[in-house]
């Protein structure tokens, strides 16, 4: 990985004073940075997407309570708690963004006055930055030898992904696609199918950024091809990203993540879930517990404003869906390989 | 079914001179018609998908060869068949196309003269669509009968579909689409999941616009959804057209058709293929006999010329893909019901 190159194509920058995020709406023809102010402008960037993918929404999220007490300096309590449950509503499914927003909330209360909270929190946020950074290297390095562990072989993949979850999604080489960043930094990689990732285009427009940025070689198909590939033999193994996973394994992903896990185990190929440990959630014991956000019907039934379907016509868009954990190879994050039994392994590695 | 309505809809005319297709490219905003005037339009017309859908293809096949003969009055032998050797290069995937000529090939090879192929070859062809009606009609209602025996309902159904499979793509009331429509003129359906079918939207654009002419409630999906609709319980049966069937029941339909087979086996939906007998090919033992035509890039990298993907990356763009039978519970045609052993059950009903 070319550091230079990743600090970049960051996803978010903080100058001390605003957040500025890479419009990920608009790439990847353009490459422009909205100017975030405030914590209400913060809520807003993440509710329409600027920023996406859970890791980046959490560190949104944190830099969206360091916003809050850029205007409220001194203030803590319930206006804090206040604004911290308003920022954690911008995107109900993404378990990252509450986690963090708690996980800065609970080291603040820890502190014993209020009157720097402001730095405080700055200082955190840079340093929950930096240790995913070190996460994500360390999931990469798992994810590989789960691949080599169950393929007896780790050169010449034929790699697939679904969504986006590279550095645009995690602010570092990312999760999924971290795997298949470092593999194919190491010449592991022959090539990548990325499916489109309808309705958002997730993956035919940032995965396809992103591998393009780091010249791996790569090729577009539509979701409904996935059969037809792994039918002829043409996928090694497939790594998708987490939005969250609960204690059983069941694990909450983009639409379309159930789908091309149920094809995969049709025709047998690994299908991992690549994610840090903040996207565990052990609270809830298994999927049917997680809500499912649902998005605008005009995501579907238009494309860039010009309407697609008939004016008659109505959508149903899910935005996530729940992967059952039996379809599950391993789930990578980055204290190690997590495979069946879900329910003891899992518990067993995170605590 | 509206007779009248259908009338006003269907998707080709002819005035004894020309052939007018429904331009389905620009559905279901524009209502325009394309001029058919040769044979070479008439390849040109079929191979840029002004017209589609497997039976579509196949009579458009045949007006061609009347078109053909239209300037080639009293010509046959070698000359009509390069001519008709020609319009079967046009879409090399869809069965319907060469079997509906080399029929009409050889009803006029038995012909005493060829003085007035021309009559006798229009005339053919309008017999021929007239009893595509009658067939698509049986079709529908065996399609109500399968899924009666297999649900023990036929009423307030949650009925899927892939592709489109209507009057645009079968003149008349359509295969899978046919039973849809039957089901719902008898008041037998709640409503209709239409996924978009990426690339080229035949879904989102055809069938929901088919749909919407006959008021029948419908909703929008992406191709991903599969999973979480079916996994909720909100889908009691699919049907989808197949544009070729082969000895042992494989089905090549478009792009997309086995992964959403592979769902529905997954969570134990049943899933039907409906299609006429012109459909089936008998010549070829199992799906990996069919060729599967690989169409422009394009059609995934852009969006009405408008690109999508980053300039660097390129796709893979199969637009069909082959069914295992082993993952469908009936194929519904115009003689009945064909349940597996599918091997000896299909060579029972055709012959």
């Amino acid at each position: 990985m070319n550091t230079d190159m990743s600090e970049k194509l960051a996803p978010m920058r903080w100058d001390g004073k605003d957040l500025y995020l890479l419009d990920q709406r608009i790439l990847p023809h353009r490459e422009e940075w909205v100017r975030v102010g405030n914590a209400q402008d913060c809520h807003k960037a993440i509710y329409d997407m600027v920023v996406r993918g859970a890791p980046c929404i959490g560190f949104s999220g944190l830099w969206g309570v360091v916003l809050w007490l850029k205007e409220n300096k001194g203030k803590g309590g319930a206006a804090l708690s206040e604004a911290a449950s308003f920022l954690k509503t911008a995107r109900p499914t993404a378990v990252n963004l509450a986690y963090e927003i708690d996980e800065l909330l609970s080291y603040l209360q820890a502190q014993s006055q209020t009157d720097n909270y402001f730095e405080v929190a700055e200082e955190y946020t840079q340093k929950r930055i930096a240790l995913a950074e070190e996460q994500n290297l360390a999931m990469a390095k798992w994810g590989i030898k789960a691949i080599e562990e169950d393929l007896g072989k780790g050169a010449d993949l034929r790699l697939m992904t679904h969504c986006n979850t590279g550095f645009l999604a995690c602010g570092t080489i990312g999760t999924a696609l971290g795997v298949i960043s470092l593999a194919a930094e190491q010449s592991r990689v022959k090539s990548v199918w990325v499916d489109e990732t309808r309705p958002y285009m997730q993956g035919i427009r940032l995965t396809a950024y992103e591998l393009a940025k780091q010249d791996i070689a790569h090729k577009v198909v539509v979701e409904g091809a996935a059969s037809h590939l792994m039918k002829n033999g043409l996928v090694d193994a497939i790594l998708v990203g987490a939005d969250r996973i609960v204690a059983n394994g069941d694990t909450a992903n983009k639409v379309g993540t159930s789908t091309l896990a149920i094809v995969a185990k049709h025709y047998g190929v690994p299908f991992y879930v690549v994610a840090p440990s903040s996207s565990f959630d052990l609270k809830t014991e298994q999927g049917s517990g997680i809500e499912i956000e649902l998005r605008n019907e005009e995501e579907i039934l238009s494309f860039k404003g010009d309407r697609v379907a008939p004016r008659e016509s109505s959508a149903f868009n899910p935005s996530f869906d729940v992967t059952d954990s039996s379809l599950i190879t391993g789930i990578i994050c980055e204290k190690g390989i997590i495979r069946p039994d879900y329910v003891k392994n899992i518990k067993g590695l995170l605590s």
